[in-house]
C-alpha cells in the first residue's frame, strides 16, 4: 500500500487524489469535532469553507433541524450556535439533527478532498476504527493533513503517524514517502506523552492560551469515538 | 530569533522572505555542490531555474572561462560540462571560473528566494560555517528546504535541524514552528548515523540506485567546506 502524506491541503492536486481513498486529519479541531458529533448520533455533517455558504445552506433547512457550528482563529462564529469544540456536540445538542460547520483549516482540507476517490475523516479518538477500514480497503490512501493557517501543523503529522504506525501493526506492507516516514517516527517518539511533545506548537499553544485545555484533552484521546465517518457528495456520515 | 521553515520553495510567499535572512538548502545535491566549488575557487556561481536561461547566459562568456553545470532528475543536461555531484567540482576544474549551473529542486528554491534581504546557502558540509554567521547577523531567518519535486524531503529538513541545533547550541534564544521543532528533534534523533536514517528516503534511494554513493558520503560530511555563500543579484559567492 502506498502511502502519501500532505503536509496541508494547499498541495494537494485533484490528479494526484482522483483514484484514491483520502484520510483528512484535523485533530485541532474540526475533524475531532465532526467524528464526535457523528458519534453523538448527528443525522448528518455539512463541511463548508467558507462561512456564506454554511449560512445559505442552513436555509433549506426547518427551525430545530440543524446546527450552524465552527470557527474562525479558533472563535466562534457570531450569529452561530457552536463553535468548534468536541463538547459541545452532545447527544442532546446533535441528535438527528444536521450539522452545517466551516472551520480555518479542518472544512477547507475536506471539501478539498471532494473529487477523491473516498473521503474519509481521522483523528486520535477514531484511529483505530479509521487503520482497520484502511487495511481491510487495501488500496493506496493519500493523507491530506489540514495544517494551521496554510502550514505544517505538528498535531495533524502526528495523527497520520498513528494511522501508519497501526497499518504497520496489523501487518499490511507500506510504501511511505518522506514525511509518512517522518510522521511514522515522530508517532513512535511522542505517543506516551502526546501533550507534552505537542504543548510548545503553535495550534496547541493557541488553543491552550484560549483557554481550551479541555478540548485538547478531549482530542488526544485514542478511540474515544470508534467510527468511521464518510464525505461523499458534500455531505459526512457515519 | 523567529525561524520559519518551509518544506519546498513552493510554499514560500514573497510577502514572507522580504525583509529576511533566507537559508536555502538542497543538500542532495545542489547546495552542496555549490559550496564545494566556491571553496574550490570558482569566481562565481550563476544559479537558474530554467535549462534555457543557463545556456543563453553562457553566450555572454569566453570559452574556457564558464563551466554549464547541472541536472535533470539527476541526471546529467544533455550538452553540459558537468552534472550536479560535488566531486565533479575539483579546483582543476573551477578556479576563477564562472559556473552556470540549473537543477531540478534547487536553484528553483535559490531564485525563488532572489527578492529577501539576503540569501544563504547551506548543506551540512558549511554547517558550522553557517550557524555562525546567522547567530552574529542576529535576525530572524526563514529556512526554504529545496525539497523533492515539490514534497517535502527528509534530507533538507535534516539540514535544517542541524542550523537550528547549532544555533541553540550557541545560546541563541529561538522562536520556533512547527516544522522547525520537528526539523530538530529529527536531527537529534538521527545526527549519530544520518545515512541510516536517510537511508530509506526517496532522494536518498533515487541517487543511491543511479550509482551515486559518493556524492551522498561526501553530501552528508560536515563542515568540509566551512564557507558561506551569498546569493545576491542573481549571483552566488563566498
Amino acid at each position: 500500500m502506498k502511502i502519501t502524506v500532505y503536509p496541508t491541503s494547499d498541495y494537494v492536486e485533484d490528479r494526484d487524489i482522483k483514484d484514491k481513498i483520502v484520510v483528512v486529519i484535523d485533530v485541532l479541531r474540526a475533524t475531532s469535532t465532526i467524528i464526535t458529533a457523528l458519534y453523538n448520533g448527528c443525522k448528518e455533517i455539512i463541511p463548508t469553507a467558507d462561512i456564506e455558504d454554511a449560512v445559505n445552506i442552513s436555509k433549506n433547512y426547518e427551525k430545530d433541524t440543524f446546527i450552524l457550528g465552527g470557527e474562525r482563529n479558533a472563535v466562534k462564529i457570531e450569529g452561530f450556535h457552536l463553535s468548534n469544540s468536541p463538547r459541545e456536540y452532545s447527544r442532546e445538542r446533535v441528535e438527528n439533527k444536521t450539522v452545517l460547520i466551516t472551520t480555518t483549516n479542518g472544512t477547507k482540507a475536506i471539501t478539498r478532498a471532494l473529487d477523491a476517490k473516498e473521503v474519509v475523516l481521522a483523528s486520535f479518538i477514531n484511529i483505530s476504527a479509521v487503520y482497520e477500514y484502511i487495511a481491510a480497503a487495501g488500496s493506496d490512501i493519500s493523507i491530506i493533513c489540514a495544517g494551521t493557517m496554510g502550514k505544517f501543523s505538528a498535531d495533524d503529522i502526528l495523527v497520520a503517524g498513528a494511522l501508519i504506525k497501526g497499518l504497520e501493526d496489523k501487518g499490511v506492507s507500506l510504501q511511505l514517502d518522506d514525511l509518512g516516514m517522518v510522521a511514522k517516527r515522530m508517532y513512535l517518539n511522542s505517543k506516551d506523552d502526546l501533550h507534552g511533545a505537542l504543548s510548545e506548537t503553535l495550534h496547541y499553544s493557541i488553543l491552550k492560551d484560549l483557554g481550551l485545555q479541555g478540548d485538547l484533552d478531549d482530542c488526544l484521546k485514542l478511540d474515544t469515538a470508534p467510527i468511521v465517518p464518510i464525505y461523499s457528495d458534500g455531505v459526512v456520515r457515519a
